[in-house]
């Protein structure tokens, strides 16, 4: 994963936390408590499927989702990108179709690629996926998509979390169609309030409608990346092929970092340590929230997020990011333009701005700094619109 | 990666090392002592090519080798499996042609006939692969072949190290042919003795040949297979389009396994762990050979390692190794029949002897009862002989 920003630049780009807020202290305190056994244990291969104590941890978090334990499997994946890749290897062929929301994950964009499927990206709003222009795409298409790809809660980069209603709706429109939806769960711990969470109650918990859902979740935003961990949770028969796939590109995971891991779980670390999280995201966000509403011109729009890393702003016409971007870079704002989340690499009227990786005293002098060349940009427009008027 | 043995078992089965033979004190040290940032950055991202500072370990470490790493490039992996994977995906279709070694690690079988190769097995000596068949193979080919995947340090199932001679005539029969070779050299630092050391030297050393050489190495030998850490070295083609399969694969390896690792080989742990594992490895060896030696009836034949973990034991005529499994699993005593590293799952003459995860004092009783089954059924066929003869 390339780093999007060099030294002394101040920003938004990465998607990733924070070092400063990484649970070194209590991974220390894990590691040092681990007994000998569970030690060497660490050294070891271990089950393609995963570390048994770990896939126990899971199925308790996950029951309290609301999640299927019972009738489906879960696969320990180094790193939830992995699953994605398992999934792709397991359903595409060469020229395949994927359904994405446009904008999405880049990281999914890349797999999907990489095996060369056709995506095509559906329009979101704020409350999620349009569901009508996915029916739509869906009966214009003269073969069936492999799979709707998409996430839910906290969605990156557009930080929105699919509405109750909207969930609904997309559920009945994929309900006897036969197209597998991956959800990407990979921000749903992270809601800023608690009473917040039962919004991101997961798709796949949603009873009455045939769908066959393919659950993702990473450990990479609620312990840390550097521990390439994640998991799928899928139908029995789905998860058979996944583990041969599996098999065939690392042998296992880690034991040593799903040994951590588990220890993490079982613990009691893991909500003290979300609890801190989502209070310091929340606050980033909020500084973000405010310097924004204090800097942006008008015609700038984003919705203010709920969880997650990320703000997705809107430019106006004719104002475009990628010459917002070249700009920026000169003064040292960096951040991820929206082209790169476009599955056709095209729409250059967003820009994501990313909370998560940034010290807090630099929020606002970035936003100044990004606001600056965008009033710019929208001053020109507005004179060339001016001027063509008196011509 | 599925264990092979149940408890209670006397297991010359497994190939991985013995728990009790992990560095876990020096990684204890190590981790302990890391600074701050270091421990932080344990927990984050890397890049996908690897932690910058074990590349630059790996190439100090490669250069003693007389490795090309001025010319050539460094990937990290996920376990050396994923880079037999990333090669696969980056060279092979449907129905492309590999050239393997007959008998085969069973891993890369396993990820070639995932991604629909052909394998065609080449027999191997107590010198390495036969070069006769190997030419006349690949004259009697009508396309070529995408690689050859051979070990030839230690190999496994083999236990055999490739003679300086069968590395030339190897590389000669390969020169111009345009078939890359692929040397995984997973066990190449395990030798016995000092004096074998030269024994060891990479094919991808070797000047003078026309041969594009991707090198593949492991740490789950040197370390702990629980690290997942590999590498592959290649020309900086193919290392590009490897990168960008990697990045669809998991994004990157775990920093926090590749931090650790890189302490242990800056650090001065990794000679003398390496001499330690020597040494334990040897003293096992010998223990197998010399009851093997005791136990064995004559008809057994097999080549005393040098190095690694195996030893292939060739069973005369008319005793199946499936047939002496069978038996064996009833009195408690396990290992791998040859069968699963023959590319087309057939010959049933030869057993693999795992020394590397045995407790010393199970060795003897194990190759007691083993011998007892084998004479057995090499009687029985005698005996079948014999009443042919006298009706």
């Amino acid at each position: 994963m390339k780093q999007s920003s060099g030294e002394g630049m101040i920003s938004f780009a990465g998607g990733m936390p924070n070092n400063d807020l990484f649970p070194v202290k209590e991974i220390d305190e894990i590691y040092n408590n681990l007994s000998d056994d569970l030690k060497k244990l660490c050294f070891q291969y271990g089950p393609t499927t995963g570390y048994p104590p770990l896939v126990n941890s899971l199925q308790k978090i996950m029951l309290r989702k609301g999640l299927p334990v019972k009738t489906d499997k879960i696969l320990i994946t180094t790193g939830s990108l992995q699953a994605i890749s398992i999934i792709t290897q397991e359903f595409v062929n060469e020229g395949d179709i994927i359904l994405t929301e446009n904008p999405c994950f880049v990281g999914a964009i890349s797999v999907f690629e990489t095996y060369g499927a056709k995506i095509i990206g559906i329009p979101i709003d704020e409350d999620g996926i349009d569901v009508e222009a996915l029916k739509n795409t869906i009966d214009s298409l003269e073969k069936n998509p492999k799979f709707l790809y998409l996430t839910p809660n906290f969605h990156n980069p557009a930080g929105i979390v699919y509405s109750e209603k909207r969930r609904r709706a997309l559920l009945s429109v994929l309900s006897g169609t036969d197209i597998i939806l991956i959800e990407d769960d990979a921000y749903g711990d992270l809601y800023f309030d608690p009473k917040d969470q039962p919004l991101t109650r997961p798709l796949k918990s949603y009873k009455g409608y045939d769908v066959d859902i393919i659950y993702t979740g990473s450990f990479s935003k609620i312990l840390g990346p550097g521990f390439r961990l994640g998991y799928m949770l899928s139908s029995p028969e789905i998860f058979e092929k996944a583990e041969s796939i599996k098999q065939a590109l690392d042998a296992c995971t880690s034991n040593f970092m799903q040994i951590l891991a588990n220890e993490f779980l079982t613990g009691g670390y893991l909500e003290p340590y979300l609890n801190f999280l989502r209070k310091e995201y929340k606050e980033r966000k909020n500084m973000l929230q405010e310097s924004l509403k204090r800097h942006m011109p008008k015609g700038i729009q984003w919705v203010e997020p709920k969880g997650g890393f990320y703000m997705w702003l809107s430019l106006p016409d004719q104002v475009k990011a990628t010459t917002v971007f070249s700009d920026c870079l000169k003064i040292g704002v960096v951040f991820v333009t929206g082209r790169t989340f476009d599955p056709d690499n095209v729409k250059d009227d967003h820009l994501r701005l990313s909370f998560s990786n940034m010290p807090k005293d630099s929020i606002e002098k970035g936003v100044t700094l990004l606001s600056q060349v965008i009033k710019k940009y929208m001053q020109e427009a507005e004179t060339r619109v001016f001027s063509r008027q008196i011509r």
